[in-house]
């Protein structure tokens, strides 16, 4: 899996001049998306298949500043798959120095916003996400 | 109608210790969803009777800075009215001064994205726009 | 303590037609710096005494989504507060229905980026965050 | 001059389901920093010089909506070079179809927020924009 890389924008810095805290649940985000890209189970298969994995909870340990324009690469990993949850972890470094490290928990539903159980409606999927932990 | 309020949050600011220029496209939005709330077409009311104004064009004149954590009071006010058209304006000050001067334009589309003529569907609409210019 | 009200904007909602879940980091740091405003130790406070408090980890977990226009009330507590570190507690609710809990953690440091012991540096605001656990 | 690709993110739509009409304030940005860093007059090197560019005005036509995971293709030109003042263009384009028309207006100043005369201070990046017209 290739690492994402987000570039730091002006926007994206505060008062303290530093990245403001708020935006790295936003690169996660990216980071996510780009990964499930890569897994071959991106945005647009994941709808074909009627799928939705909203996001449950997240947690962010900040470990150093970064501020524009730092180029943040972020590693993405399975931590935890089960038939109804799925728990992603984040790596975000600068230039090889952790900068901030995190999670997102993710259940599964369907378009009427049933719970799915994963393993069964979608084998192959769940199968990759088990393997790639 | 009463000037609406917004408080500058820190996550507004930036590297230069200011409010982002691109926030007060927001705080416009802001303003704007209160003007319409006033004016007795609130958002609920526009959804029930079908017509959705999409912003087509903003401008904006920065005149001074703002920061965390100031009150910035807008007062919008209708620019021009035309039976496909909307164009609202935007005064903001901090303290009595002017800090940015902006427009919005609207067009209105029914819920299957054709042009709707307002004069001629919601006529209360239109005469309330008119009479506020 | 008197809850802190954020009312959903536009702009904050995604393509889900619900509150973007990275925005609930930037409705705690209004929740805490409205918190701290009402404990006497604002911003403006923090400031001439010569203390940043950075954060350092923040968790969310999603109970119910929200949108465009509700009403998001916000508590805030205080969870842990040692000479070195402060966690603090959010509840967020919906006309009553909890939305979303979260918690930031924060360290204490002085203009230079060095770490303060709070309980020597400012033994009042310690004492007052002790006290409203 | 090559130009900037924006990949519009999930946390940039809206209700509507399109890219929230604020964010393209921000891409503008984005494709600018790109613009200077190509001219080699980037962020860096502006900040060595001691000149700081500040944002006074914006204009943004919407043409087109655009959404997640749209790659915005924007192009950046010259419209206008003064010694106090300058104002640059944007051409938005998703598969060759325009999306947004826009520009914004720069005056210089230096590290004190005194206005620069550019031609004087700078005449090498003055006549490169000149040039770039």
């Amino acid at each position: 899996m290739k690492p994402y890389i987000h570039k730091v924008q002006y926007y994206e810095t505060d008062k303290m001049q530093i990245t403001h805290h708020s935006n790295y649940v936003r690169f996660m985000e990216e980071a996510r998306v780009d990964f499930m890209e890569q897994t071959g189970w991106g945005y647009d298969k994941m709808e074909m298949e009627g799928i939705i994995s909203p996001v449950i909870g997240i947690t962010c340990d900040y470990k150093k500043t970064t501020t524009f324009p730092d180029e943040i690469e972020i590693e993405v990993s399975v931590l935890e798959i089960s038939a109804v949850r799925l728990k992603l972890g984040y790596r975000m470094t600068v230039a090889g120095q952790v900068v901030c490290t995190a999670s997102s928990s993710h259940c599964f539903l369907n378009k009427n916003g049933r719970p799915v159980n994963l393993k069964k409606t979608c084998p192959d999927f769940y199968t990759m996400l088990e393997k790639s932990m």
